[in-house]
């Protein structure tokens, strides 16, 4: 495929999942309307219904609802009419339990902003000043809830039951599977240069797993259809997915602006965070440079020339060209797995997006 | 009833509760044997099966299993034959919630120990020295893995999915209500002298909803009995006997042996808690006495002899016997509760068991 044509086709992949994030919109944000009536909080408390809105407010600051569009699109493969309500079900599901991962994701990392906003941690803790140990608390009770909405909102949902215990299977096991990969992603940092396998297997469980297989195993199954017998291909699939969409974020959040990204750039150097960019940058470096990388990853009071000069290093060993192949073999590899659903009868046209997602997932700005 | 009797009452529930602790430790281990190959984890890693070990140390690591007890109890209650497997898959998920809960309390508390062992928090604490960041958010992951397996036991039993979907209904609102009171527990200390009653709240709702009601709602749904018309009774229920517990839990921490409660004494008063002595003391003290506490209250370099003021100021205002006063008269209230479900055609032992349970309740020492 041409560079432009592969542009214009990222480009129509982004309208397709604007048009889902556009129609799911509403149906999130009257979500959280009905929620504070749908379980019992303690009336005096002004604590839990904060905690709710600061859910809500994450949850409906922007994102890109690809995974909402993953349901929606996935329910289109089999060619049968999902049952009224089950896609929906999952596409909320599947988002709540985003925002649940990104609650304690920016408290894990010490980050204080997400999409543009304060991230539910850096909430609490402008809200708490000198008493950092509340605001971690409320943070990891934040995230709690959500986690369990995220489940309940199947269960709830009055779908038959044999349709809610598969959906809310997908959702546990994507939370296990990803809170694993959370686990591995910081065992990584322990190692002075971690194998390139082992972040393909973190970004395996840690992004490919909810974000790519569970919404499409809700689509599947909001669909009527079982998608067991496809674990195998979807797995190859979410695992190229996941892996580029894990050097693309890791990629934009090195090299991107920060207005666009909406998350400081330096957050994960100064956590230490041994990410792709950072990983290649010290495989690639001189040893006199290595060193200075090593001094400066996990220092909370790195400078920002201090971090300039980390990107730099990346820079002058082309550590930025490196990753865009990296992530455009995968894009390939990914692709051509979905390529062969067109051989399970599946809807062309759904097919093809899955195929074509792989290119956006390269090319996407944030 | 004399004090004899009730204690003879209290030792007789402490032996029929121990009989099903008794049973119920075999399956909770092989529950843990099993669960390696339960569920995809990345083969590389060395973190996450090791945060499963250590939830699985926690979870078994003695405990009452009081939660347990009462699904097995509960099952009794309306004299029908429980489902093969149902009320043991009730009893997992509420000791796995139980687990998870404690897991992240005692991050929030900065609690090291729990059970006589190290808590979650602090065997990553003692792993990861000089990365408390890390120690932290490996703890974040241990309980929500944690939380998600207490819903995951019941989704993957085989058991009808009706069944299924109520019993996970159970335990996901369980887990909402609990941490939406764990929120309100945090937001008591920001008050100089809260009520009475917030506190009562604060218990209903942190250890009411899942101690209580959560199991109860179990055992008699593995009997085949909707709980739901029962709903306001066993909340009567369970609002005093979570008051009690709590009271009972505060009073062990502050006045107990740590060597008998496996956690030591001061953790509550030096992370800021107001618990119920600690209320009760400030609203009985002199003035310069509630300004000692207060001083003391919250600092996390207090030393042994300032705790023991505290104790001392407490101990001259009789809070001690005024927290036992309080405590037997809500194990009345409980126990005149549930002596209207003999009124119900229940079965009159397992009814005589939640009646005299309260006793217990009031007189246990860990």
């Amino acid at each position: 495929m041409s560079a432009n044509a592969y542009t214009r086709t990222a480009q129509a992949v982004q309208e397709r999942i604007s048009d889902h994030a556009t129609a799911f919109g509403p149906l999130f944000q009257d979500y959280f309307v009905r929620l504070g009536d749908a379980f019992d909080h303690p009336a005096e408390s002004v604590f839990s219904p904060d905690a709710l809105s600061l859910v809500a407010d994450l949850a409906l600051a922007g994102g890109k609802r690809q995974r909402a569009a993953f349901v929606y699109e996935a329910a289109r493969l089999p060619g049968t009419a999902p049952l009224p309500g089950a896609t929906d079900t999952g596409a909320l599901a599947i988002e709540l339990l985003q925002a649940a991962l990104l609650i304690h994701d920016d408290l894990v990392d010490n980050s204080l902003t997400r999409r543009g906003i304060r991230s539910t941690f850096g909430s609490y803790k402008a809200e708490m000043p000198g008493r950092p140990q509340y605001a971690m608390g409320m943070t990891v009770m934040a995230g709690d809830l959500a986690s369990y909405l995220a489940a309940d909102v199947i269960t709830s949902s009055g779908l038959p039951a044999d349709l809610v215990v598969a959906m809310t299977q997908v959702i546990l096991r994507a939370g296990q599977e990803t809170f694993c990969g959370q686990m591995t992603d910081l065992e990584r940092d322990f190692s002075r240069l971690p194998d390139l396998a082992f972040l393909d297997t973190v970004s395996d469980f840690k992004s490919g797993r909810y974000s790519i297989i569970a919404p499409m195993q809700l689509g599947l199954l909001a669909a009527g259809h079982d998608p067991a017998p496809h674990r195998e291909t979807l797995h190859r699939y979410s695992r190229a997915v996941g892996i580029l969409g894990q050097i693309r974020d890791d990629f934009i959040s090195f090299f991107g602006d920060p207005a666009v990204t909406g998350k400081p750039d330096s957050v994960d150097v100064r956590a230490g965070r041994v990410s792709y960019p950072i990983r290649q940058t010290i495989a690639a470096a001189t040893t006199r440079e290595k060193d200075f990388v090593r001094t400066v990853l996990g220092r909370a009071d790195a400078t920002d020339a201090d971090v300039d000069m980390v990107r730099e290093i990346a820079l002058a060993h082309h550590v930025d060209e490196e990753l865009s192949t990296m992530m455009h073999r995968h894009a390939e590899q990914a692709a051509a797995e979905a390529v062969t659903w067109y051989g399970l009868g599946w809807d062309d046209d759904a097919v093809r997006f899955f195929a074509e997602s792989t290119a956006w997932g390269a090319e996407r700005a944030s």
